[in-house]
């Protein structure tokens, strides 16, 4: 193949990409989901609900004012699993693509991130990244299909069921879709630790980041005898897994002495784990998350605010944000100024996104909160604050709220999952247009401050 | 006065010297509430209660697990009323003493902040600061207590009792001390624009900043012709007075509906502005705050997590903290890398700091949540919520529950009230110690954020 050079940005930048490719997906989504055949004959989609479905599937949150069994035809379930697969996929292409466009303007370091440092980033080394990464997924999926659907033959009359249902979980898992086939997401499984382990692994391989994936399916061919991983993969990789075991500790701790309190340690041990993983963006659950006392559902609602990796089919402020205002925190608490880890020291740029993706983060679920005990007075506010960090951590749990909210409301939850799965840096950037640096400078003063 | 310099603290940081502070002013408090005579006879005041009250009276919160009215004698009154001042004067003396040290090191723009611009920062300068400072205060409360004795005449059959809820209020609201001996808080003068208004402008007075009042006191009597007004004191005025208009407008949307439904637009006007004005740290109540709506209560706990501006009776995160992290926010999603406001540009360490804090204070407000969801199963979550947010903030409003409370719950309000008060700039700074910069640098490596 000739190397073609990256096209330029000029006219969008990359941030305005991503949103502009989310906004298509979705228009295509709600014609999709009109097709004739989509719905069951005596099942009523409004036009809102609609919308909604087809939002949360391209953000592969998985919350739905209707359920997704009963809806929809086999056909219909098709048209979901291909929605998810073009959010999955979706991201992961155009995200590489964007951090490759931005690479080059940052240069080397960057670039090392997706694996490319000794190749100039050229059209067809994209094409080949790409089709690298999507490889990777059917990969994971071919295998978690075959799996799961043959799995699913004992506890199914018609093995075509069996198969659909298994292809349906697969994609729902591994794209953190959330949606089910079932009608109660995994409630039917939660004896079945083969089950909830398999999509345990299919929800953590979609959430851990893709170039997380692909710098271990490099490693693992070991090529290059230089080779190590990125800052970044080290950072979220950690992060992602310190969070997965003490979400699963404090989900075991809080639900000690309520639901937890007549099942066998086994047993609890895993609904901790299943909920830790799932509540990171995965949405399935496998026991009643409405009985869970409130400080658990309020624990998930962090957990969800966190979410998942970078380039990842996660939403929330990522793991990477979180790991870096700790690490700030940190340090600027033991009066140093740098921030280092694993032999690398933090740019002073990523602490600055970390924070405002926080701020703006928590600005947007407070007020998503008072705006919603508005329009929707009778939903709790504790329901509704898990399902706001549901939405943009497009996590998809949700405590049986979502069918109730009113229009505002709706709109309100499809808006915190788009830019749950947009990413607020990309949204930040998008409200805020090109950079520009400031002219003239005044002087400096001091402040008291906290 | 001879010029003697500013003693060293070398062997103290000027945030352990107010840690230190508090702590003892604590321990005094409490040896005062155990004086013979303090309680009434009949009342019972449990060990863990007296140094909730103390703790409580010393950060000039006003959270109570007792009805301070029914409990205390007049001569426990008097014991409260001098905690206050104690807790109210002690921090700006403190405040504006470590603020010259530290001025110290740091030059001559930050000195301007105290009006001492031209001078050498010397003890003698000190000590005529700090007796400046309470002469403000004691001025201040001398009117409002005479204002309030007057016209308590009225209202009250004993004059003495007139005079000494006169006083009490005014100390109660000037320290932000959120106490009151009707029993009821200010709910016998709901229908009383007076007295409210009163209220209101003490609180104030007291919430908005020491370096404010000097600044102003000192343009007012004109004697500097090149007198401006410090950027901090622009920064947090501004914010204060923006926050105190957003939460009345905030107030009177959310409750139009719900108790503000069958008043008059004058008392609903008047409950907005004063549970605005009061939630910012001065913990008073026209209304049953308990009956307003959730949605309500929720934004006036973000009120609350504010508070009122640095180096004054307040607490929260402050409003400076606020308003540098919006800034931050608004030039970030704009490119821009220098905050400028008030033709002065901010100082990257002040943007670090307000990062630290709020970072910081949302663990810490999330974290308490979580774990008095444990040790107070009964208590709602919100209610939990508003009550944490009201100890940062050293408000002292409630939603009832201050009573129902577990030990460890009220140990846990305790200490919230104490960082609260101490700020937690300095809390941070206790815990890590003195300042040290690194030795030598890692690379740096660019990481993919939110
Ligand atoms: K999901
Ligand atoms: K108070």
């Amino acid at each position: 193949m000739k190397q073609v050079p990256l096209p330029s940005t000029k006219s969008l930048t990359p941030a305005q990409i991503i949103v502009s490719y989310y906004f298509i997906a979705i228009a295509i989504s709600v014609a999709l989901l009109y097709l004739p055949g989509v719905t069951e004959a005596d099942a009523e989609l409004s036009f809102i609900d609609t919308v909604f479905v087809a939002v949360s599937a391209v953000s592969v949150t998985g919350l739905s004012p209707v359920n997704i069994a009963d809806t929809f035809t086999v056909f219909g379930y098709a048209i979901i699993m291909m929605i998810l697969q073009l959010g999955g996929i979706g991201i992961m292409s155009i995200g590489t693509f964007v951090w490759l466009i931005a690479g080059k303007k940052i240069g080397l370091r960057e670039r090392q991130l997706i694996m490319i440092d000794h190749n100039q980033p050229t059209l067809s080394g994209v094409v080949k990244l790409i089709r690298e990464i999507v490889k990777i997924l059917l990969l994971i999926q071919l295998v978690g299909a075959i799996i799961l659907s043959l799995y699913f033959m004992q506890f199914f009359e018609d093995p075509k069921f069996a198969i659909l249902n298994g292809i349906f979980s697969t994609i729902s898992a591994t794209t953190n879709g959330g949606f089910d086939i079932n009608g109660d997401s995994l409630l039917s499984f939660r004896g079945d630790y083969f089950v909830q382990s398999v999509h345990m692994l299919l929800i953590v391989l979609g959430a851990i980041g893709f170039p997380v994936l692909i710098e271990v399916k490099e490693f693992l061919s070991n090529k290059d005898k230089t080779f190590r991983f990125s800052l970044f993969t080290k950072i979220t990789t950690v992060t992602y897994g310190a969070l997965l075991v003490i979400g699963a500790i404090g989900i075991y701790v809080l639900e000690y002495f309520n639901t937890f309190r007549f099942l066998s340690w086994h047993d609890a041990l895993f609904g901790a784990l299943f909920h830790s993983v799932s509540s990171r963006s995965g949405g399935l659950t496998t026991m009643n998350i409405e009985l869970f006392d409130q400080g658990t559902n309020f624990f998930m609602s962090f957990l969800m605010f966190i979410g998942a990796s970078p380039s990842s089919v996660g939403g929330g402020i990522r793991t990477t944000t979180f790991a870096i205002a700790l690490l700030f925190l940190i340090n600027f608490s033991r009066g140093k100024n740098e921030i280092q880890i694993f032999g690398r020291e933090i740019h002073l740029i990523d602490v600055f996104r970390s924070y405002a993706v926080i701020l703006l983060a928590a600005l947007i679920v407070i007020f998503s909160a008072i705006l919603l005990s508005v329009t929707d007075p009778t939903i709790p506010i504790t329901a509704l604050i898990f399902e706001i960090t549901s939405a943009f951590g497009t996590c998809g749990m949700s405590l049986g709220v979502t069918d109730d909210l009113s229009n505002i409301g709706k709109v309100t939850i499809m808006f915190l999952m788009f830019i749950g799965r947009v990413g607020l840096i990309s949204f930040l950037f998008t409200l805020g247009g090109k950079s520009n640096s400031t002219k003239f400078h005044y002087p400096k003063e001091r402040v008291i401050i906290g």
